[in-house]
């Protein structure tokens, strides 16, 4: 709470009364929705921390996961001081968090997209407190290989949550895009350990089964959809870094031959058990190497988040002082109502300083246009994820399922009848009323 | 500038000080997220005032605009003790506005939606001050009827800009659905002041012709619209009493033979001069009616608001004051990530006082999420708009059109081809790349 509402209030009182102060003047409201913008950029800098943070422990928890199971399923005999280890670094990370909650100044959220953003943080804080349970559960040999993994796969999705619901309030086109790629690429990322977990648990079975194989493809094919919106959405050369990471390498290499034995192997089939550690080792290298990617995203959008926010005060610093004295213009009808002229579209935080109040008004009136235009644009990569939840949610509330089970059986239906889930998801809805009624 | 940022700050801090105040607690964000809708409400509730002064002041100037015109028409004969008296209306809903202005507390917006409104805020300032230049014109008759009609389309137009603004901002679902069906609404009363304009244009001057005649159709047409949008969106007893309004009563019947007579007769056509004064009073009649149906929907709003934010509040203080203490689990994996159910879907307000905290993170989330779902669905109606606001503003860089003559020019694509405009908005969305080339 360093910058709080109070604060940010001074600051607009102070850049207003540099002005012509009256309420009754455009120069006011002006000012007030260059302050916008700019309470905006700050909220969205402290948000930035907050996703850094997020990533750095979701990639720990990530590693714990993996180190957990390893545990489990050797019973004991492999890996306890690596999640030993894992563990530390994961609390490490936790303080981190905890650290850039404290600084987010929940004064500054607002409406429906604040609570959302809250409430998913309540949700992840009730989960970071359930995990030193969790910890105990695993070291004492109380939980599964699959109740472990699957108790990861929550905490982990929770702060992917949070990560969504940050892409999901931003409204500066720019920032939007660079979230809407960190929240994309994490979550490939994270669909990237679930096949780790689930090559793992396949090789070291060393039988191959139909059912964890299409899970296995399923896996694969959403984790390139995330990383196609990614590519779409990312700047150009973190685009060609992934590109380079991804195409090139022993342990992309290890990993395609791996998926290629596993995922093409006969129901039933024998595998060879000593492919488990390989294939265990090339993942992560890789996850490693997705990691290095998103601290780049992440520091593109601390940048991007500066420049603007200097552009923008810049912006505000140049506003005309004093409304001009009105012309005389006889029995003419005024200006405002005959010129109503399209403005030039570039450079528009730096408007000449004898530039009329009125064109500042529609510059600025044009640029928040074009900026709403660009951000519509951008978040429709959203738009899927919401479709799914609210398939989910459909489900949920008439056939009185929990949120896992209702994803699964999106999942189960989507790869049953070979269609993507978000077509399912989609069919879901257009047979809303249908799921109204109850079932007879 | 009544409730400040400050004075929300102080509310919010007492508000979680009666809680467990940890940063590092579910609570605190729990109690963050309803603050965040209070906050939202109590917006709202100063959005809902301005939308009714708003709609006063529209009021009020589309009679202006009216008379104005009876007074230029009739070269000073008619109309001009009507026109002083209702200038005088005007100017004291004008100043109903400035008063609901001042008290908006622009320091509670935020972001581009924030921004948006205040650009939009500043342009309508502006308008209003260059009001008393055109009022002059017109009694200097210094302008034709035609500039005169225009320049108080432009500034109604900037006026329910605004309206938009608020509308899009909403983030409660039955908030926004009021808004949308109320923009609509002002939208639909404002084209059928402009059809006032060119049917009482037609018969004064007794002819008819093709292009004015195929106006007025386009202005039906758009009117048709968007009272089917406010029907799909306002309660179900505002829309049976536009229904009785719009259906029945000598007024309606008077506007409909008068748009048979002017809108069927062939191109050239003589019309009785005489038809004029009686259509513009019928016309007015059923705008008058328009307008009480319009403070129907505003007491709506307000009501809204009102229980809203009861119901918030009452949430907020109903939430669990402390943590309960973990429960020993021995060795098994904690209930948070066990217990994953989904929750009833009524009564989000009001959970028993001995509901786990996890329960109440998991019904707000889920509460959140199906108001956000809802959201999604109302605001669907704002689409079509920024379509073809869209549309305008890539004809205005590519082709150097002032807006005026981009709607012009889409209007008359529309017309032409026999087309709905938002149709033709959407094929030059589409054809997006072809225009960004320079025409040869």
């Amino acid at each position: 709470m360093k910058f709080t509402a109070c604060k940010a209030q001074k600051l607009l009182s102070l850049s207003i009364l540099t002005h012509d102060a009256s309420m009754e003047n455009p120069l006011h409201f002006l000012a007030a929705a260059r302050q916008c913008e700019i309470n905006e950029l700050q909220r969205m800098l402290r948000t930035s921390s907050l996703v850094r943070a997020l990533a750095e422990l979701i990639h720990a928890l990530q590693k714990e996961r993996g180190l957990s199971s390893i545990l489990l399923a050797s019973e004991g005999l492999m890996g306890r001081d690596a999640l030993h280890m894992q563990r530390q670094t994961s609390d490490q990370h936790m303080a981190t968090l905890r650290t850039a909650l404290s600084q987010l100044d929940v004064d500054s959220l607002q409406g429906g997209q604040g609570a959302r953003l809250c409430s998913r943080i309540a949700y992840v804080l009730q989960g970071l407190d359930a995990l030193a349970g969790l910890r105990h559960s695993v070291s004492a040999f109380g939980a599964s290989v699959h109740t472990s993994t699957q108790a990861y796969i929550h905490l982990i999705a929770d702060l992917l949550n949070v990560v969504f619901e940050a892409a999901d309030s931003a409204t500066y086109p720019s920032i939007s895009r660079l979230l809407v790629a960190m929240f994309h690429f994490m979550q490939g990322k994270e669909l990237a350990g679930q096949e780790r977990a689930t090559g793992a648990a396949t090789f070291s079975a060393g039988v191959s089964y139909t059912d964890s194989q299409q899970h296995w493809l399923h896996l694969i094919e959403a984790q390139e959809r995330c990383m196609q919106v990614f590519a779409d959405c990312a700047p150009e050369a973190l685009v060609q870094a992934w590109q380079r990471c991804s195409a090139t390498g022993s342990d992309v290499t290890a990993v395609e031959r791996l998926r290629r034995i596993g995922c093409t192997a006969l129901d039933g089939a024998q595998l060879p058990r000593e492919l488990s550690p390989l294939w265990f080792e090339a993942c992560t290298n890789v996850m490693d190497g997705m990691h290095h990617i998103e601290s780049l995203l992440t520091q593109a959008l601390v940048r991007d988040c500066e420049v603007q926010l200097d552009l923008a005060q810049t912006g505000l610093a140049r506003l005309p002082s004093t409304m001009p004295a009105a012309h005389p213009q006889g029995d003419a009808v005024p200006e405002f109502f005959t010129m109503r002229s399209a403005m030039p579209a570039e450079n528009h935080w730096a408007p000449p300083l004898q530039m009329s109040v009125l064109s500042v008004v529609q510059e600025q009136s044009q640029r928040l246009q074009a900026m709403r235009n660009e951000l519509d644009t951008v978040r429709q990569a959203l738009t899927e994820r919401k479709t799914l939840e609210r398939a989910k949610g459909l489900l949920m509330t008439h056939q009185k399922l929990s949120e896992s089970e209702a994803h699964k059986l999106l999942r189960q239906t989507a790869m049953s009848q070979n269609r993507r889930i978000i077509d399912v998801a989609e069919a879901v809805l257009s047979m809303a009323d249908l799921l109204a009624k109850p079932i007879a």
